[in-house]
């Protein structure tokens, strides 16, 4: 691989990719079309908005143009907004070729089409699925840029991709596992934003330790038990992109998921909390996704089917708690196929 | 099942799961060695020492007399110290019989022996261990008698017994649900004190966020990995008594586990830790029973290697983690035959 890489945009997890890829010495292209942001970088090594008060590294260069910011990679790593990343990917279109490796840390669906990232971008790149790695994990980027130890997986369809992004990423404080399952990573990482705004709502209500807990396990279940009935691999929730990403989620305060689940806890209206963020809670769009698959594929998601009812049909915080409380004695185990673990079997 | 049930003994989480049984008007007798304790919940309705303010319901009634205690119940508790397990089980074998339902909420080895708490009471009382259940999860007994929500798991080898334990427990505030993998459920209990004080560990160190998250997500697997050799079902490490019970022991500063580590990462002998806390530290006998059993199973278990080195071979708490940064690239699924998963596919 060339000692380039390129890092389209420059929020706060791009430029923490981006740092640790200057960590290992080479030189980073962030792209982004802000101009001012761009020249605080180069001028200032900063980016106090997303980041604030940390200082950047020097080989880390930002750019507004996409062609500049990729020529001589093959290293793209695309961390734009789940909204933008169809167009950012269309312009990178002109420069991508078969031996340039894409891996993207983007968590959500496309709006509307609910499509996964990787097929956003595969169909934009014109390529196959395969050629795209997901990036996922606990991973706050204030704790990234600060050298805090952090592990992350990758994941793609085709494992040589994945192993160019564990080599392109690993160094001493930043640890990174494989995964075949894109399927699953990519999907845990979108799902358990609806988790994190329950936890949230649990502790807006007064309600423990024991509920968070129950919260964030039963909520694992049901992400789980739609993962597996779209093809993931139910062993991938238990993992980094799952319970591990769920984990600092649903239990930092710096969490806007929580954050959102909290303010509707103590009784604030949906258009009260949005109107106070400020900005997209992602979780939010999510449930109503989330609504939307869980009848495609007739499978149960009642933590995610109570929140949809507190978001969009004024039910009350703790009448859902309640109503999650009182269902049917249940199993714990979920009803999972021999076929699927035939499937995931190593 | 009579209306009268038995708990033995009357520490914080017994007086906890009396008090769930007496808010559903049932009979409770506590029993406890300890006199001036018995006579504080007859005369009081308080357990002041273990459950600081709380007024207990006048359901629920004490005495140091075995046989009194169990006399006319079919429905028996034993939430004693693992310590201490065997010799309650020997002193209730001459009031068991047959249709007796006996759970225990005892969480931990058999020192010495490792044998599971329920091996060892089956033995004392000469029964089948399909006898026995387990009631496990994320559940601090200071919310539970304040009626928060709360989620157990109850698994038994014997289903039938599963439910009973379910109908005994369950109400509106407290969750029960079954599994029928009790290696599992009893594997995951104990040794989440482990990950719980590599938790603890970290936060001492000063690492973030990000690093607790990968030790709860890596400690999971690798508890995971040495039950499934054992013959546990994989994905009841990722359920109530696995990832619920380990967040909830893991996050808290209540717990002894947490609090042990975090000295230790602050750079505090295992000494001072030990006779700072004034009381049996399970997470530090679980580290020990763990090294013995993972050498025996020739199974790999990496955080709890390290912290074994931690406590009982000097090594400096830091050197420990980076030394976990440091291992070779890996895969973050972990190798499961599908022996495995046809043994527990429904």
């Amino acid at each position: 691989m060339s000692n380039k890489a390129a890092v389209l945009v420059a929020g706060s997890w791009g430029t923490a990719l981006a740092s640790v890829l200057a960590d290992k010495n080479m030189e980073v292209a962030v792209w982004t079309r802000n101009e001012a942001q761009r020249d605080e970088i180069n001028n200032n090594h900063r980016n106090d908005r997303y980041l604030p008060g940390v200082d950047l590294s020097p080989n880390l260069v930002a750019t507004s143009d996409m062609k500049e910011a990729v020529t001589g990679t093959n290293a793209v790593v695309i961390v734009a907004p789940s909204s933008a990343v169809r167009e950012v990917a269309s312009m990178l279109k002109p420069y991508w070729h078969e031996d340039m490796l894409v891996v993207h840390a983007t968590k959500g669906f496309e709006t509307e089409s609910l499509k996964r990232i990787s097929t956003v971008i595969s169909e934009e790149l014109g390529c196959e699925e395969g050629k795209i790695v997901v990036l996922s994990g606990p991973s706050h980027a204030e704790e990234v840029v600060k050298r805090c130890p952090t592990t992350v997986v990758v994941a793609s369809l085709d494992e040589e991709q994945a192993s160019r992004a564990q080599d392109l990423f690993m160094n001493t404080y930043f640890r990174v596992y494989t995964n075949r399952d894109m399927l699953g990573v990519e999907l845990a990482g979108a799902l358990k934003n609806i988790i994190a705004l329950g936890a949230g709502m649990s502790d807006g209500l007064g309600y423990g330790d024991n509920a968070k807990a129950a919260l964030l396990t039963r909520g694992l279940a049901e992400i789980t038990r739609i993962g597996v009935e779209m093809g993931a691999n139910p062993l991938t929730f238990a993992g980094l992109a799952g319970i591990g990403d769920l984990v600092v989620t649903a239990t930092s305060r710096h969490s806007r998921n929580w954050r959102a689940g909290f303010m509707l806890g103590e009784g604030k209206s949906l258009d009260t909390v949005l109107s106070s963020m400020g900005m997209v809670v992602e979780g939010i769009r999510t449930t109503k996704a989330a609504h939307t698959i869980s009848e495609k594929y007739q499978v149960q998601m009642p933590i995610a089917h109570q929140l949809y009812n507190v978001l969009f049909e004024n039910l009350d915080p703790k009448t859902a708690v309640e109503a999650l409380m009182g269902r049917d004695r249940k199993t714990e185990m979920e009803v999972i196929t021999l076929e699927t673990w035939e499937q995931w079997h190593t």
